[in-house]
């Protein structure tokens, strides 16, 4: 039986021969950490192999992605669909292995990390997740959700901001399932941090809420082990182990350095570490004493196998809640949501409302939350200007956690980052919200979770210039064309309720990506429709009011520019124009329809075509071409009440007569 | 004489008549720091009302921005030129008092702010701005640049990560006059913080090296002043003074409540307020001795007269040094700085290097920097991957502040609005470097930075899949159109040593907002260009290669998809077909040339147009129209190397030559 320091040389090995066979990434992390990894995945990690899916597994997210090949190696040595040839292949095109974890390639990969600090949010919403569907499924004597999320992360992810909001909320909420370890190595990609990160983090995790355990030798087996049990007795907690490490441990020459943390050990260095660890095997050579201390399957099974009977039992006693909980951990909808969320669609239209979008969308909330306990809510601190809350919807705090709604703080990034993680759980369909302009500062957790193709909805109120007052800081110009370009998204603006409830509907009938919903702070005008045209929203573009003849323009239009759009088109049509009107509410989904379809909104030979949007003109240029124009934002906003910022910027029915009198 | 408490009373009055006037905004901040910004503005702020440019005035930053009322009354009382018809105009259009304080709108505003967390940030860079001139300008006898930086933020700035980027740093870097006040009142909009936000903030800025002075009453002169004067005496560090306060302050109903928070009181409130604060003025009515008691500008001018004079008694003993600090302080460049940089552009293309466009730039900021001694390099923990130092460059440290470069750590938000910071302040031109991808995390700092108009210089390196193995986490696609669709903004993408040389130049002359440059981490083939192209560079377009005859067909590409292209063109050209190259390193400039000009670089008959850009294709639709085409990318990128993925995704010269074909 091999020793814990040769299991963990294992890691080392295969870790430093894959960078160097991929002439590129970074050695040091995983070569620092496999002391930690071996003692925890082989002592106390809850998974099977065979079943990356088992829904009670423990989740492991490595928050500084770069590591990967500890990952890989992990993976591999566990007993994962992951053959060695993939690991020769790091980082090669149609791999499994590409230079960070990428959800949906290996199996095993939790979540895809490598942008700092998100793994560890990730890894919050995945503790959260499993907090709240223990709070809401397990019964007496029924334990059925029950399982750890354990973090390894490392300086980058300290530094970052994200892990401040994330940490902060998990300490508020006591999510004691969640153990992270700290690769405390000293060492960042410009050299020793001390020159630009010198926090006490022990004492910053403990203002948190934290459980800290501080000083823990990261390469002495029996530490690790007393800090893993210190941290999993302590439910009410997260807990961080703050590991010393020697980045590229092993490395005669590079360990301790930022030379090992990025780039191939060299052959030459990587003889000298083989000789320095006593590791006698060839390149990508695992002797099978090895495999077979490694080897989880065996007690994978036995695992999942214990938690299936368990379930069998829990299945007898509740049945209704065990059926419930098995659809929502597939994803499924309820059987009857198709068709309950027709009528949602047919009500709203028959009540004709003229409200707010961002009040539309309260509606549709209000709708179909009791069609949806999967819903797991919430909003940055802006529950009242978001409308993101429901009757019945209920907090989900640190002594009760079997509620629906979180209060994310003011926390965009992180909230959205831990939505993330929540999808990635599983048994939840998330959503949270904030203003438009703030998705800026969740941006780059919006673009994961459309690389991953989540199913999570992200709610943005305050769209444009229309909320007013609070001026150019709040007022949203580009951030429409930011999402927009963004692959894998859909980005809706609705122009009233019937279109807002539609885009919910979609949103959540979605499994290939998040949805994006934009919504106004202003009251938006009802538009009539027949039955057709209802039919049509989720098209992404339809007609909306159309002339007799060809068109001579058409009006392309979105959100709360459709209405004062239909008033220009009432002008023109008035002049003797033969006018036709777009609604476009979600660019994406036309973008997906058959040529036909959109040859039939949008005919080529129509050229004087006029987009209508408070946002950005360059986006529409894809839509009305070098002969069409867009009536839309140059600049930034102005603080000033709405009505006064519509006209000053020419968003005007008039205006959009203009330009299409302009075009000749 | 008033009494303290009439003259805080004071600003809750103005506070509340302006959001009642306005319909809209935030009593509830003034009313509850209005005793702490009594006595700061009164017995401590350095600042002359008649002259708010003084450059070695204390600079103070309301980073709680929606708290606009608290600033424009302190404005207002202290003899600024902002009369009270400005405040009985808040929110409106055309006045000075927009919703949030607006950089260039009032006199004595001296940040943008709004977005939480941005305005500590801000300040600490004003801070680390001040440390590093003096340090570079002040000599023995001689403290020329000498003054306090003061931040005021609540829970909202405490609970975004960037207050965790910019508070770690300014600990690190031992910024000891930056002093700020935490208006700890335990309300944010969603209501009482205890269900969202529980840190230990005392723990949490002592882990970060900050002095920390808790359980300050903000409502109690005394204590506020004893903690001033602890702050200030310590400059080893900066100082946090933790204030409990009462939102709202006097107002019977709804003080200590989130009602106070963003939304007006109500005429009766007010009434009610007004006798319980004993406010026996009207709305709007400030009486004299309250307004004499306010009055600044006798001292300010006293204290700038003795600035004046100690610079005089300085620039007679180091006159050149005096000198310098004035070029540095107006913004001006050296005088023979247009001449040498042409020398710089013409050496550059001499030497015709292919090299990475990333190195290209360490080129150019070698041959800059030692011309602009103003340049503050740095980069968020990737300074050998961005390639932002130079020979000669200093780090800046806690112990030796000066230096020219500063080590971010892994903080791109913190650093790009630290750089924003620095930019306000003055004295220098920042620049700071990250991936183009990471750029995301600091968003709506770079957005902030235009909005302001700020001389900030981004660095983005690694701008697409030419970056290779790191995969699509690290790849950018959609990141150049959310730059590009950002007003003020000037994106340059080179394509070679020559462009980039020019993108540097530009960007340093560039005085009406940042630019963000962009660069490849794969090396680029050098282009041959005559006088007058070289001259066309700083155009944004211009024809690199044309043809004979009117073009069949025109090729636009920048920055790395250059060279391709003009493979394209090559093999195009050798068939028969006229086909002109168009390199466009930077559309918005571009897009301010004359029609002529725009005309003769891409003529309104030719739509055989075919764009090239690693990246997203939908910004291109504004220069290829309905009729042409675009070679670029339709989803994430993937993990291989770089040619692989050129490859993959078709950004070769034969696509291009194929879809040139198929358009006909």
């Amino acid at each position: 039986m091999p020793n814990r320091t040769e299991l963990a040389n294992a890691i080392r090995a295969l870790s430093m021969d894959a960078v160097q066979a991929a002439k590129s990434g970074h050695p040091g992390a995983p070569m620092g950490m496999a002391d930690i990894a071996e003692v925890l995945w082989r002592d106390y990690l809850n998974h099977n192999p065979q079943n990356p899916d088992w829904p009670n597994r423990d989740r492991f997210v490595l928050s500084n992605g770069h590591g990967s090949m500890l990952l890989y190696s992990l993976l591999h040595l566990s007993g994962y669909e992951l053959p060695l040839e993939e690991l020769k292949n790091f980082r090669q095109l149609h791999s499994k292995t590409p230079g960070h974890p990428e959800y949906g390639y290996a199996p095993g990969v939790e979540t895809t990390t490598g942008p700092l600090g998100q793994g560890l949010a990730n890894a919050v919403g995945m503790a959260l997740a499993e907090r709240v569907l223990g709070a809401q499924f397990n019964r007496k004597g029924h334990a059925v959700v029950d399982h750890f999320t354990y973090c390894f992360l490392g300086d980058g992810c300290m530094m970052e901001g994200i892990s401040h909001e994330v940490s902060s909320l998990a300490g508020t909420l006591g999510l004691g399932k969640l153990i992270a370890f700290y690769d405390d190595n000293g060492i960042s990609i410009d050299g020793d941090v001390d020159g630009w990160f010198t926090d006490d983090t022990v004492a910053r995790f403990e203002a948190y809420g934290w459980q800290v355990i501080p000083r823990v030798d990261g390469h002495d087996p029996d530490e690790i082990r007393t800090a893993i049990d210190t941290a999993r007795k302590n439910t009410d907690q997260p807990t961080l182990i703050c590991c010393k490490t020697i980045i590229g441990f092993g490395s005669p020459n590079k360990e301790g350095k930022e030379s090992s943390h990025g780039a191939p050990l060299g052959e030459d260095e990587i003889q000298l570490t083989r000789e320095r660890l006593g590791w006698k095997h060839g390149s990508f050579e695992i002797p099978q004493d090895i495999y077979d201390a490694w080897d989880a399957r065996g007690k994978g099974r036995q695992k999942e196998q214990a938690w299936n009977e368990a379930m069998e039992i829990y299945r007898r006693e509740h049945p209704e809640l065990a059926a419930e909980l098995e659809r929502r951990l597939n994803g499924d909808l309820p059987a009857d949501f198709a068709a309950r969320a027709r009528d949602i669609i047919q009500a709203t239209n028959e009540k004709a409302e003229k409200v707010a979008s961002r009040k539309a969308s309260q509606n549709a909330i209000q709708a179909l939350a009791p069609l949806l306990p999967e819903f797991l809510g919430g909003s940055a601190d802006l529950a009242g200007s978001n409308l993101t809350k429901w009757e019945g919807c209920r907090p989900i705090t640190r002594l009760d956690p079997e509620g629906n709604y979180v209060y994310y703080g003011v926390r965009e990034f992180g909230m959205t980052a831990i939505m993330n993680g929540v999808a990635l759980h599983g048994g939840f369909i998330p959503y949270g919200g904030t203003f438009l302009m703030f998705m800026e500062y969740a941006r780059n957790a919006v673009r994961m979770s459309a690389l991953m193709k989540l199913r999570s909805i992200l709610v943005y109120t305050h769209d444009s210039i229309g909320l007013g007052e609070d001026g150019p800081t709040h007022q949203a110009v580009e951030q429409l064309t930011a999402l927009r370009s963004t692959p894998n998204l859909e980005t809706w603006r609705p122009c009233d309720t019937v279109e807002t409830a539609v885009a919910w509907v979609q949103a959540v009938q979605r499994t290939e990506g998040p949805a994006a919903l934009i919504f106004s702070r202003q009251g938006l005008p009802h538009q009539n429709r027949d039955a057709a045209q209802i039919d049509a929203i989720e098209k992404g573009a339809y007609i909306l009011r159309d002339c007799e003849s060809t068109p001579e323009a058409i009006l392309i239009a979105t959100g709360s520019e459709v209405g004062i759009t239909m008033e220009a088109a009432e002008q023109l049509s008035a002049a003797g124009t033969a006018v036709r009107v777009v609604s476009m509410p979600c660019a994406e989904r036309f973008e997906a329809q058959s040529p036909e379809y959109r040859e039939s909104v949008l005919p080529a030979a129509v050229r004087r075509r006029v987009a209508v949007e408070a946002a950005s003109k360059d986006f529409w240029a894809k839509y009305v071409g070098l002969d069409g124009a867009v009536v839309g934002m140059d600049s930034f906003g102005e603080s000033a009440p709405a009505e006064a910022l519509y006209q000053h910027f020419g968003l005007t029915p008039e205006n959009i007569v203009q330009t299409v009198r302009n075009l000749g």
